[in-house]
């Protein structure tokens, strides 16, 4: 195999980095990186590792990923074991070969080929990279955009390498993500038996107006860029496990995904007066896990869409659907930040795998981005 | 202690008789029986002792009890252990005390008394005794009654010992209880992630209009005899416990306590009628646990309120209010069944006591209710 990125891709699947465990990555990314001029700083918080990595100075276009992966799951469905990447009929097989160690791969290559034709370019090129997204991310991204804030760090674009695309690579360019606020609701009432309920208070039969409204709202719909607020009851649970006990209290989950329509106090504020208006006496625990945001326009959009076309048929379509990414983190500093990266169809399953050719040609994507923007 | 229905209840109470172990209970009670002229038949099932006794032929009047009690709980709240019987002013305190060893001692003492005075009375009197109504009540009093229709027994009377009374031995008397029935609901969606919304089908969301007029529904006005037919949701679940997930199924258990006005077959057609008119792809496993039943009039009801009026300022209240009882298998017989009892304040719960007086007084009502029916 004499090509860089699938070389390094296939090095960095071979380390089994489960949340948060790095499993030597980003030594391997580092070694690469300090080999081309890059500064690096290691970020570590708590048991997650994290690197910041700059070459060059001025305006300042980053590379945003994680080394952290989904476990192999049952490892006797794979055709490979998960951590033994493998290449079959050109796919490139293995646990974070979409998901995402082959757009980490693309991504060093690219600087190692941009810095040896620019080796003087006249903006910054930087990596952000963490070990924690795909568990808790509380010790990952988010705490490096803190800490680079607080010292006044600037960052103008941001180039997050999420698996984007559906079916042809570039497809799908995400230039933002609905915003993720979630309700832990109690709704409380009188315990008793079923053969009294006049001295008891069924908090189910008390809340199931309320909630039959709430799933009933329209909350927006959506603009030119987000579809429509979506709300989704994931968890409801009362009861003792008898049939002849009146539940004493009822637990609710719910989870908004949101445009940019709407704000999450607007959100809290409506589903609270909700719960008055009927009457309930209950609790909410709120958890907003991000903000909306979204890159309408502007240059990093303007070189994604050239380079996918550039190597491409078509133009990308720019989306913001989804789950939320560690781009919610990193557009808090005023970058703007994009998604370009291979077809997500396989991720977090079984087989996971990514087109070989396709991680070559997203490198090239990268390089070209980087060409246009800090050359 | 002199008084033989105190002695012999506390006997009853020294032996653990956890559902379904008897302790030795029955024994005890057998050979009073057997002392005084009655044929005992034990009616074993798989781990459930079980005896039915009788002496004398014609109109028959059955003294029915269980000798099992619910668990002790934690004993060190208890002033006295709850095996470890003890009088203290007034108050005999124990595990069954109340529920219903108590009653079992006066039925037998009664018998004995009864027997003595009416050595040739012109009736019959019975016993059925169980070991099993407080845990599952599959191998008790409901196989016993099965064996007795089975070879065409009759059972003219028949007068249970549950703790019927609230505040004043002999207040309240059952002539009946509502029947019992459990849904065990299940609605089917598709599982999925929340920001993908148009891939999952949330069977909270469908099922929550469809609760919510459940639980609205006005069942019945009830009747002379029963109130309104009530409804509860016991139990609701549904999620992975993951905020981001779409459930795939929902499960809610309810049950009703239905009065004669309705039948369970009506109340089975009106939920399923409402699932489908709410479109739900639904199952539901029914379980019915006991008909309503009811002995509005009659000669049983007479003696036991005259009984009460004997021994009492005041008329017994008929009421059918409270759980099921095993009078709901009895009564299937054909038999009237009512239900007299010491006072059920403290029954299931720690420190469980009986008025002592209130023993000896239960006793010589259930002699006088002999004294009318069978003599
Ligand atoms: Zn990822
Ligand atoms: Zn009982």
């Amino acid at each position: 195999m004499s090509c860089p990125v699938l070389e390094l891709a296939q090095q960095l699947i071979k380390r089994p980095s489960l949340s948060p465990d790095d499993a030597g990555c980003q030594t391997l990314m580092i070694e690469k990186l300090e080999a081309i001029g890059f500064t690096v700083e290691a970020m570590d918080f708590n048991d997650t590792r994290n690197f910041w990595a700059w070459r060059g100075q001025g305006r300042t276009l980053a590379f945003a990923g994680h080394t952290d992966v989904v476990p192999g799951g049952d490892a006797s469905q794979w055709n490979n074991p998960p951590f033994e990447p493998a290449l079959r009929d050109g796919m490139l097989y293995g646990r974070g070969a979409a998901d995402m160690k082959g757009s980490l791969a693309a991504m060093v290559v690219a600087a190692e080929r941009f810095v040896a034709q620019y080796p003087d370019h006249c903006g910054r090129l930087a990596f952000l990279i963490t070990s924690d997204e795909e568990a808790s991310a509380v010790n990952g991204t988010v705490k490096v955009v803190d800490a680079l804030m607080a010292r006044n760090e600037r960052l103008d674009y941001c180039l997050v390498g999420e698996p984007s695309s559906t079916a042809k690579l570039g497809d799908v360019v995400k230039n933002g993500r609905r915003g993720s606020l979630t309700a832990n609701l109690t709704v409380r009432g009188v315990q008793g038996h079923v053969a009294y309920p006049h001295l008891a208070d069924n908090p189910v039969h008390r809340a199931l107006a309320a909630l039959s409204e709430l799933v009933s709202i329209r909350w927006d719909e959506g603009n030119a860029f987000f579809p429509p607020t979506t709300m989704q009851i994931a968890n409801i649970h009362a009861g003792t496990g008898s049939n002849n006990v009146i539940p004493g209290e009822l637990a609710v989950q719910f989870n908004f995904r949101f445009s940019t329509e709407l704000t999450d106090q607007q959100i809290r504020e409506r589903v609270e007066a909700l719960m008055q208006r009927h009457g309930l006496d209950y609790h909410i625990n709120w958890w907003l896990s991000g903000q909306p945001f979204l890159t309408a326009e502007g240059e990093l959009v303007a070189a994604v869409v050239n380079a996918v076309e550039h190597y491409q048929e078509f133009t990308p379509g720019l989306e913001t659907t989804g789950g939320t990414s560690d781009g919610r983190f990193i557009a808090r500093m005023g970058a703007q930040v994009v998604e370009l990266g291979p077809v997500n169809s396989t991720i977090h399953k079984v087989n996971e795998c990514v087109n070989a050719a396709d991680l070559q040609l997203l490198s090239r994507m990268y390089q070209r981005i980087m060409e246009q923007l800090i050359a």
